[in-house]
C-alpha cells in the first residue's frame, strides 16, 4: 500500500503539472533502473520536467511531503544511480534539452540539463568547437555532471569536472542558485560547482550546464597497437605520459574484448593486447606524435603498429570501441554486464591490472575482459554474469571487493568514472573512513535536511 | 580584557605545547595581517604547529574553549584573509615545510602545508619536473589552496583548483580526513578536494597536500609585444587564445607599470601597453610559436616584438614582472597598494579593460596601474592610497564597487585570484545572491557548528 504522503504530493503534482506526471507503470519501471544488475525498483510517479520552474515545483513538493525525489537523465548510469530504492518521484530532465546559448569567442555554451552529448556536438558542427567528455553511451549533460563522468578523451581534455564551468540548481528546498559564474577561474566563494558535480542526485537537481568546449583539432589520427601482454602495453602509455606525447585518447582492450571486437564489428585484428590511440593537432603534428609512439611502443616489445589518418577507418575503429559492450555482451547472451571501474596513479597501473589477471583467471570462472582508460589509469573489468545464479553474483562480489582493495593501496579510487550509486558505498566507506564520511553526511543534511534527494546512494551509513 | 575562555585555551595549549605558543606582542601583530590595506587585528597568541597532531590538538582545544583559529601560511595574501578580527588563535603552518614524497613518475609529491613554491621547485630541480602555480609572492601550498591561488601560468596549467590531487584535512573537531587520492580522476565521493580548495581556513586547516607537476619544457622562450592600445594587446591575447597557440603565460602591463618596470628594474623599454608572454615547447615549436604570435600581434596593429629564447633575458623579464609591484608602489612612497582581482569571460576583457581605464581616468585621481593575467580573463587594477586619507579609500570604495558590477554584468567574478578575505564580502553577496549564501553558510554551519574557523571571512551575513 502506498504512503499516504506520496498520494498527497502526486495529487499536488498532477493538478499542477497535468499530464506531464504519470503513474503508468511501464514508464516507472522504465525509470526504476539504470544498466547495472541491480533490480528494478520502480518509483510512485515519474515527472517529466519541460522548465526550470517545473524542477523547482516538483522538488518543492517533495520536500513538503517528504517524498523520495530522484532526478533522472538518460538512464545510461552504471552504478544503480537512480533505483527508487525507496519509492519516490522521478524526475526526468530528457524533456529539457534546449542548447541556450554557444559563444563561440569565449569557446562555451549554456545548455538545459537533458541536452545529450551527440546532440551537443551535432549541433556544435559548424562553429569548429567540439564538447570533448565522452563516456561512451550517449548520456545528457545533466546526468554526466551528476556523475563526474569522463571516458575517453580525458587524458587530454579532462572530465566533467574540468569542463563545467557553472551550473543552474535546483536545490531541495526549490530555491533555484547558479553556482558559479563563467570566467574560467574564480576564488570568490566555496567551490559549489565541483560540490554538485558528482553528487549524483543526493544534493540538487541540476538544471542548466556551462561547459567549456574545445577546438575541433586540425587533424586526427589513430594508431592501433598490439602487445603480447598487457604489461608491455601499459608499460607504453607511462612512457608516453612521461615524455608528454600529445595524445588525446589512449585506450586498452585485453585480448578477450578484442576477440569479442572482431566479431561483433567486423575488425580483423590480430587477437592480442590492444591499444587504441588518437592524436590531436596539426597534421604534421600528428604524425610526428604517432612516429615518437610507435618508438616506444616497439621498444616495449609491440608485435604490431598500424596507423590511420583516415576519417572513415578512425571512425570505424572508435565506433567499435563504443559497441564493445554491446560486442562483449554478444559472447555470452541473456546475461548482465558487470562493470568495476578502479583508478590507480599511473605508477601502480601495470602491476594492478596484471594481479587482476591473475585473480580473474584464478578465482573468477567467468566470462571477462579488461577495458581500460589507461591514460588516467582507469581500467574497468567487465563480466558477463547470470543474475539468476546467486553463487555467480557471490564470486564476482568477492573477486571485487579484492579488486578495491589492491587499487586503495596503490593509492587509487574505487570509482574512476561510474560513480557510487547503490554499487560502492561500502567501498567508498572503505576509501575514506569514518571522518570523511560523517563529513559528507553532515554536508547533505545540512542541504537536504529532510533526505529526500535520492536516498541510499552515494553516502554509506556512519559506523557507529 | 581578554575573554576568560581565551585565556584558559591558551593556558591549555601552552602546557600542551609549551614554546610553540606564544602571546609576545611583535609575533601577535605580525601575524594580524596580510598584505591588504586593512588595519592589523592581532591575534591573542600565535601556535608554531609542527606536526598534524599539534594542529589537531590546537583546533581541539580551541572548538572546546570556542575560541577562533585563523590557519596562516606565510601572510603574503592580499585581501584580508587572515587578520584576527575576532581575536583568537593564529595557526601558523610555517614550520610544517617537509616535503613528503616526491613521485616523478606519477608526476606528483606529496608535501606540507608550509611548504612555499620556491621551495619545492628549487628542491625538484633535478627531476625535471616542476610545480607550475605561480602567484608571484612565495607563499605556501597550503596558503595558495586555501586562497584558490593561480598567477602566471594559468592559461596553460591551471590554478591550484586544477593542481591539487588530495590533501590532509584536519576538521574543526580536530579530526583528521584525507580529501581524496592519488588517483588522477575519481568519481567515488562528494568533491572535498574542492570544497576545501578556496574554502580560506573557514571550514578546516589543510596540513598536506599531493599536488600535480609538469615537465620542465624543453624549451622556453618569451616574447615582449608593444602596442599603442590596451584593446590591440587584449584582442592579439583572444585572436590567440582562439587559434590554440601554445602559450605558458600571457600577461598585461599598462603604460603606467611600464614606466614602473622601467625605473625599478631598468627594463629599457618604450613607455606602451606591454604583453609578456612565455612559450613552453620543443625548441622548433616555442619558435614556431612566436612566430604566429608575431603575426597575430602584427595584424592587431602591435608597434614593437621582441624575442628571446635565452635563459637569462627571459629571467630578467620574469623577475621585473614579479616585481612590479614594488616597482609601482615605489611611485608614491608610504602609501598602500589596493588590488582589484575582477575575472571575465574572454570576449568581455577588452571592453571591461577599456571601460575600467576610463572610470580611472575619469573619476579615480589616483596613482593607478593595470596588469592582466589575461590569458584567463583576469587583470588587475592596482592603486596606490594613502591610508590615512579617508577620502581617498572612499574614492577607491566607490571606483571598485562600479569595476565588480561591470565584470558581473559581463558574467565574471569578483575575485580571480586573491580570495574574499574581509574584503570582498559584499562582493560575493552581489555575485551569488541571498539562496548561494545560505547555501554557503550551510555548509560552513555544518562542519564548523562553533563557528571558530576563520570568523568574519568569506562568507557574507545571509539577507534578512
Amino acid at each position: 500500500m502506498k504512503d499516504r504522503n506520496v498520494e498527497q504530493a502526486i495529487e499536488c503534482l498532477k493538478s499542477a503539472l497535468g499530464d506531464k506526471v504519470t503513474i503508468n507503470e511501464t514508464v516507472r519501471k522504465q525509470h526504476g533502473h539504470d544498466e547495472s544488475w541491480f533490480d528494478t525498483s520502480a518509483p510512485d510517479a515519474v515527472c517529466f520536467a519541460e522548465t526550470v520552474e517545473d524542477v523547482s515545483l516538483v522538488v518543492k513538493t517533495c520536500n513538503e511531503y517528504g517524498v523520495p525525489v530522484i532526478p533522472y537523465g538518460a538512464g545510461s548510469g552504471v552504478a544503480g544511480l537512480i533505483n527508487a530504492v525507496k519509492g519516490g518521484v522521478s524526475l526526468d530532465l530528457g524533456r529539457m534539452d534546449q542548447i541556450l546559448e554557444v559563444r563561440p569567442e569565449d569557446a562555451d555554451c549554456t545548455v538545459q540539463a537533458g541536452v545529450t552529448r551527440k546532440q551537443l556536438n551535432q549541433y556544435l558542427r559548424d562553429t569548429g568547437l567540439f564538447f570533448t567528455v565522452d563516456p561512451g553511451a550517449d548520456a545528457t549533460l545533466g546526468g554526466m555532471a551528476a556523475t563526474r563522468a569522463s571516458g575517453t578523451n580525458t587524458v587530454r581534455y579532462g572530465t566533467m569536472r574540468e569542463n563545467v564551468l557553472t551550473m543552474k540548481v535546483v536545490l531541495p528546498s526549490g530555491e533555484i542558485i547558479e553556482t558559479g559564474s563563467r570566467a574560467r577561474k574564480s576564488a570568490s566563494s566555496y567551490d559549489l560547482t565541483h560540490l554538485f558535480i558528482g553528487s549524483e542526485g543526493t544534493l540538487g537537481t541540476i538544471v542548466e550546464l556551462t561547459v567549456k568546449l574545445h577546438g575541433i583539432p586540425a587533424a586526427t589520427s589513430t594508431a592501433v597497437v598490439q602487445f603480447s601482454s598487457v604489461a608491455a602495453a601499459v608499460d607504453s602509455v607511462v612512457m608516453a605520459l612521461q615524455m608528454s606525447v600529445p595524445v588525446a585518447r589512449l585506450e586498452l582492450a585485453d585480448e578477450t574484448l578484442v576477440k569479442a571486437m572482431n566479431d561483433y564489428s567486423d575488425l580483423g585484428l590480430q587477437v592480442s593486447t590492444c591499444l587504441f590511440v588518437e592524436f590531436h593537432g596539426t597534421e604534421g603534428g600528428v604524425q610526428e606524435a604517432a612516429e615518437i609512439f610507435r618508438e616506444i611502443c616497439e621498444d616495449e616489445g609491440a608485435i604490431g603498429f598500424s596507423w590511420t589518418a583516415d576519417a572513415e577507418e578512425t571512425s570505424r575503429l572508435w565506433r567499435a570501441r563504443h559497441e564493445a559492450a554491446w560486442a562483449f555482451m554478444a559472447m555470452r547472451p541473456n546475461t548482465r554486464n558487470f562493470s568495476t571501474d578502479v583508478c590507480v596513479p599511473i605508477s601502480a597501473l601495470a602491476d594492478c591490472i596484471e594481479e587482476t589477471r591473475k585473480d580473474v583467471a584464478e578465482n573468477l570462472d567467468l566470462t571477462a575482459a579488461i577495458a581500460g582508460h589507461v591514460g588516467d589509469g582507469n581500467f574497468h573489468v567487465a563480466i558477463l554474469v547470470d543474475p539468476s545464479i546467486p553463487e555467480e553474483k557471490k564470486r564476482v562480489s568477492a573477486f571485487y571487493d579484492r579488486l578495491v582493495v589492491r587499487a586503495l593501496e596503490a593509492g587509487g579510487t574505487c570509482s574512476g568514472e561510474h560513480g557510487v550509486g547503490m554499487q560502492k558505498l561500502e567501498y567508498v566507506k572503505t576509501e575514506f573512513g569514518p571522518s570523511a564520511i560523517r563529513l559528507m553526511q553532515a554536508i547533505k543534511d545540512a542541504i537536504d535536511p529532510k533526505g529526500i534527494m535520492n536516498p541510499g546512494k552515494k553516502i554509506p551509513a556512519p559506523e557507529e
